[in-house]
């Protein structure tokens, strides 16, 4: 089972035997993360950043690792994390295949690959697993913990277990829990990967790999991470060229929106832990804020102490749609925090904060540059 | 190879050498149909109903078979679309596996099922067989002709390669071409199948049926038939018995949503055929009206000669959005015709016209019974 390191990450060990919430614990487990800035004397400027489902720990380039990261027009020096100031700490997930504890890494009691033994994931786990990390590195309190799709969850769910372990929040493209139609999507890409007969229970490895069912999953994200709109305008009626290679398999790819999946998923597959992928995706389907809290979302987050937060929405989203962030902006104004909320117009959709960062560059700088 | 076929479908001869728009002719072709009410001695109360991609022509329940049909609360004495006044003929599509002709219909060269070796389908050739059935009852000029879907798709293209069979159209959640999101969900729908070992490039039988590949590309569709809204008031968070068998599968359906997937898809998958499936769906995603009659759709929309048109969208419909039945009512407006437009308000997004009728039937109801 290969594992899919960034040449630059760190590593934090997890104490042994700590607790997964569904059961079972982790030995020997350990948290990968990148940081960005330094941490001044009194330790009061860290921000933690919780990611997506897909990303690892390289949110953009530093010194010892100059590529370029998943977002980096947002964060660097001068930019709008500006990392001058601010220390940034990005974890990778627990249950990630990017150098975090996962499903394919070694089992301590056998030495082979977890696969299915990895006890279930919850987001309540990531989000203990990113705290205990931020306190091996010394911060007690954080500036800020932002959290973008899956990391908005992950990050709401650090904030109602780890009170006082944050100052503010900025939530992008969150939710407090999730909704029948993106936990049916979630289940139909796992179907995808499941019905692949080479993931075999989880027992793939190289040659006999789901490379199929992965394709098939991660384009079926694709339809939910951007817009109608955005494709109409992107691609209209466009066609493949038609003496292209495989353009005479029986209802193979004519169109280019089909080109494009094609392309932007064989980048994915051989790059992400199939049985990571599928815990990671249940851990979405079953989170829900309120029900972790023994409440209602909204009492969830109206119990969340925070001086200030930022949430920003966008209302081409299908995947997380506006009206979840628009609750949680509401949850947090109840808590008595100054609350912003912001709906974006970017035609971008839910992976808006990924490319239409244009939008989200001012809003977020002006939140962490005024009023501390 | 099976034919889903109801009890009471007449069949109409398509004539020898049909022609395909891609190329290539049928020879022995038919076309399934049944008809609702009597048709008049001036052969002026005929009304053409052409279906979405799954529906056979059983729409409603008739003397010859009193089971409910597909469009039951419409169709029938006294309904919206009243039977005591008009001859309705529903007709099965082309290439559909309902009673017309299609890739699991005897190839009359070897005797056995054409599979892949039937001939490339498009919307037109749907829209031409449908013609060729109309007049071979003995009708030259429709009253209406009403399509919802695919059958929006097929009534536009009949209207413009036929002018002057309809003097008016009812087209319901349909689209002048397919767009990039719905050309991405159903090469994922087809991607399911074709990746299914099963289909075995369409050599399967009813034991080696590409039982898993159908599964996950109806569930698919059933993710834009609805709207996320509707399934959010419906399913909520709502789990599964945790006790139902099968529940130890790992990662297999724990969600209310996932269950009722499976079971709807379970309905279908062995009651359509896979290759007439992946046929029906390339073709809509290849349909063009504008590029069908060399100029842009709108005005090949302008060109139609309607006396009068009803045109109604649902505002919550993914798979063919709003604008694109605004398009349709413009440009039919554009033609000089009396053109109604409504857009909905149904939560049932796609799927409305079969569900939410009572929207759907006082103005279909009034289309047909003024203005005559």
């Amino acid at each position: 089972m290969r594992e899919f390191i960034p040449p630059a990450t760190c590593f934090a060990d997890l104490p042994a035997g700590f607790p997964m919430k569904r059961g079972g614990a982790l030995y020997g487990a350990r948290i990968a993360y990148e940081t960005f800035g330094r941490l001044n004397a009194a330790r009061d400027n860290a921000v933690l950043l919780l990611t997506g489902l897909s990303p690892d720990a390289h949110a953009a380039s530093h010194p010892d690792d100059p590529a370029p990261g998943w977002w980096e027009p947002m964060l660097g020096p001068g930019k709008p994390i500006d990392t001058d100031r601010w220390h940034v700490i990005c974890v990778n997930s627990l249950g990630s295949c990017k150098g975090s504890t996962g499903p394919a890494s070694p089992d301590p009691d056998t030495g082979q690959p977890y696969r299915l033994d990895f006890p279930e994931l919850s987001i309540e786990d990531i989000a203990d697993a990113a705290a205990r990390t931020v306190r091996a590195l010394g911060v007690e309190r954080l500036a800020s913990v932002i959290g973008a799709s899956m990391g908005g969850m992950s990050a709401l769910a650090l904030l109602a277990r780890h009170p006082g372990l944050a100052r503010s929040h900025i939530n992008i493209s969150g939710a407090a829990n999730s909704l029948p139609f993106s936990i049916a999507i979630r289940s139909l890409q796992r179907e995808a990967v499941r019905s692949d007969p080479n993931w075999n229970q989880g027992r793939y490895d190289e040659e006999r790999y789901p490379e199929r069912g992965m394709l098939t999953a991660r384009k079926l994200g694709m339809t939910t991470y951007r817009s109608a709109q955005e494709w109409e305008h992107r691609f209209g009626r466009a066609r493949l060229d038609p003496g292209r290679p495989g353009a005479a398999e029986p209802f193979g790819p004519e169109f280019a929106v089909e080109g494009y999946l094609e392309f932007h998923a064989q980048r994915f597959v051989r790059r992400f832990d199939p049985n990571s992928y599928l815990y990671l995706s249940r851990s979405m389907d079953r989170f829900d804020l309120g029900e972790s809290c023994g409440s209602t979302a909204g009492e969830a987050l109206s119990r969340l102490r925070l001086e200030k937060a930022l949430v920003i929405g966008v209302r081409s989203d299908i995947l997380f749609p506006l009206h979840q962030q628009r609750e949680i902006a509401e949850g947090l104004s109840a808590s008595g925090a100054d609350v912003q909320f912001l709906a974006l117009e970017s035609q971008e959709g839910h992976d808006a904060f990924l490319v239409d960062t244009g939008r989200f560059g001012p809003p977020v700088a002006k939140f962490l540059s005024v009023g501390w």
